[in-house]
């Protein structure tokens, strides 16, 4: 039996190596397109930046680790063109055919141009793989670019203008919405635009770029310009082998990761998953999400039964040393998914006073008639991502307010106050549901 | 209508603050004891440590701001001797009477002597109150001791050693029990035993002391002993008028915090609490806990209808710049209380390579016929908080193993590894479970 993964990042690989915990006997073949596999894409803002030296340092692991650790068999460079479902078999596109008896979809996504014209120019980089990195990296080196435009402010695009703001450019980061990260949150924009600015980041919302020339990004000048504008599923040989897309436009799963396709699972930034606040398919591409889609459909590929339940949405960036993290809706989310949503943000220090405080900012949301939690964003200097983690916790078990309340949270003066700012945040919203 | 409330520390505090803000037209009444309100216990240690300057910065309101800002009687050096309920009454030491029509009883708790003879020599402490606190700097400074010996290694041993060694002493820590922090754990105790050594604070376990003498404590030659073998709860005026004790020694209080007697209420070191994993009654005297039992029974007395569940047993400590945090059951502790605990340990990076990781140990246990979370335990340099509290979070809404391997996590490099220790801890515990 030949379990075929199309994809060597994240999804994929945590397929091929989770089948082949489960079953020492299944012959495991994954194909990859592209000229390396496992590679932290994550970290390629802080190659940029300069704090990761080479692009060896993200490469997590070779073919060779896997062909000798895994047993699993790896191959860079092939790119398959076709599905052939009937006949268990995938067309390279060297014309060369790969049998399978299960297959994994891992195929990834890719930046969107967002109809840019000029958007091929040698100035122009997106900041996906190891080879986009490489190019951007050698051009700020070779040409010394001075202003740069980052176009999308999602959290690539905001890693991205500050790696170019370490490097020195002057930094404009478009952004053809009213809010950043993606966040349908005003508060949270604003907030954000003033720390950016002390950096010396331009922030400018509501900027719809149509065309990039030379010297230019619209009509903001820039020598250089990331395309940061989101990501788009790579779905094109799923779609043709008859797998039914989802309304976000990637491949719909059940909570096994099967596709429509009996017996063909798909996983990672290709897929949609469950928003489990509000139980619809959502597309987050993220890293950290992939892996553990990867995981399931490489479990049940291989003859497990397991299931991912969903997402609530969680991630956390840092924008110039401030880590802004974020789970569930914002009210105005909320609002729009037929919640009545409440809000309160509150800024506590996080420490005992004689143990450096500093202050951080907590907003939840609930829903006002049955005080269910909805959201939350933690803003602040530390343990952003320990908080917004409880709260992620509480929103998977569907807590209310008062059940937030009242958790049993860890006190010490030199790691917290005695009101944890969770505690403190979840009061104040308590006292507007009442 | 005057609500009455005995003990003016943590819980009354809390208590009187929320009853005041249900009901503006309530008399509210705080009898202290003490010479002082409302100071930071948990701050004694650093107090000694020589962090906190004076005890003035541990007092956290005074009575006049209390009398000012929330209209809110505060009596120190008021000692209630009796209560009389039947007539609604407090006697106190020096005769005085005071009615009441609501009661919130919260006495906190005391230091054990765990019968050690010589328990009140002159150079015997406790670190208890602010007087305790006092007592003990100043003998430090002038008599000048070289060798230290306390008794007990829960918290408070452990951070009174702490600060007694960073004071240039020579410690010994004993502990009458096989294991530290009151936890049946015999890998953490043998970890912190380590790990004090290296800050040359000297561990012995299973040593019980029953004397004390002018420069030794049992065999270990000390000029300077603190005792911290626990502490008791403050019953004796609540059992003397007819209210319930538990089986724990502490009052027995519903989840409304109400005593045996309707209409008194009991909050604090002084009563019990109910332990959400096993469902049975505990005696786990913290701040923390105290301050949400207050706010619990003062919105109750003041004629509101809410309810306190639990705790899991939450805490932290700093041990010589470690943090350790448990939470829940220990596997031996899982055992004890008739489930089949199955447990894993792992050590793995806290951020991505590039951000200077450091290693952090993650214990999970889970009972293996269920898969239900039952316990975990956090040691490392930093976000031990932060993760420990995510544990507490799928404890309270009784996650399993697999609901904690699912868990939405943040993910970025400067604040995580891409699979947060949290999750490998998860999948490992997963891999014993099937």
């Amino acid at each position: 039996m030949r379990l075929a993964v199309i994809g060597g990042v994240a999804a994929g690989l945590s397929a091929a190596s989770r089948a082949r915990r489960l079953d020492r006997s299944l012959e495991i073949l994954v194909l990859e397109k592209g000229p390396t596999i496992s590679y932290a894409a994550c970290g390629l803002p802080y190659y940029i930046e300069g704090r990761v030296d080479s692009t060896r340092d993200l490469i997590v692991y070779t073919p060779e680790h896997f062909r000798r650790e895994r047993n699993i068999e790896v191959r860079t460079g092939a790119e398959v063109a076709f599905i052939h479902h009937s006949r268990r078999e995938l067309s390279l596109t060297g014309g060369e055919r790969v049998r399978y008896d299960h297959l994994v979809i891992a195929t990834g996504a890719r930046p969107k141009r967002a109809g840019i014209e000029g958007a091929d120019l040698p100035h122009v980089f997106t900041l996906h793989t190891l080879t986009d990195a490489v190019r951007l990296r050698e051009f700020i080196r070779n040409e010394r670019p001075r202003r740069a435009a980052v176009i999308g402010a999602g959290y690539i695009g905001i890693e991205a203008a500050e790696a170019l703001r370490t490097q020195g450019l002057a930094v404009t980061l478009i952004e053809s919405s009213e809010s950043v990260l993606n966040r349908a949150d005003r508060e949270l924009t604003e907030t954000l635009r003033r720390h950016l600015e002390r950096s010396r980041i331009d922030l400018r919302l509501n900027m719809r770029i149509s065309e990039i020339e030379s010297g230019r990004a619209g009509d903001v000048p820039a020598d250089l310009v990331v395309l940061s504008a989101g990501l788009m599923p790579n779905v094109e040989i799923a779609a043709e082998a008859g797998i039914q897309l989802g309304r976000t436009g990637a491949i719909e799963v059940s909570d096994r990761m099967e596709t429509s396709l009996p017996g063909v699972y798909a996983a990672g930034d290709c897929a949609e998953t469950t928003h489990l606040i509000t139980g619809r398919p959502v597309y987050i591409p993220l890293g950290t999400t992939a892996n553990k889609m990867g995981r399931i459909a490489g479990a049940n590929a291989a003859g497990g039964r397991e299931r991912f339940p969903g997402v609530v949405g969680t991630s956390i960036v840092r924008v110039c040393g401030l880590a802004v993290a974020t789970t569930g809706l914002s009210a105005a989310e909320a609002k729009r998914e037929g919640f009545d949503p409440v809000s309160a943000r509150i800024e506590a220090r996080d420490r005992a006073p004689y143990f450096w405080p500093a202050w951080t900012t907590v907003e939840l949301v609930a829903d006002r008639r049955t005080h269910r939690l909805l959201g939350g964003t933690i803003i602040g200097e530390r343990d952003a991502a320990g908080r917004v983690n409880v709260i992620a916790s509480a929103l998977t078990s569907r807590m209310t307010i008062d059940d937030l309340e009242n958790l049993d949270l860890a006190y010490a003066p030199p790691y917290a106050p005695v009101w944890d700012p969770l505690l403190v945040a979840a009061q104040q919203l308590h006292k507007l549901l009442d």
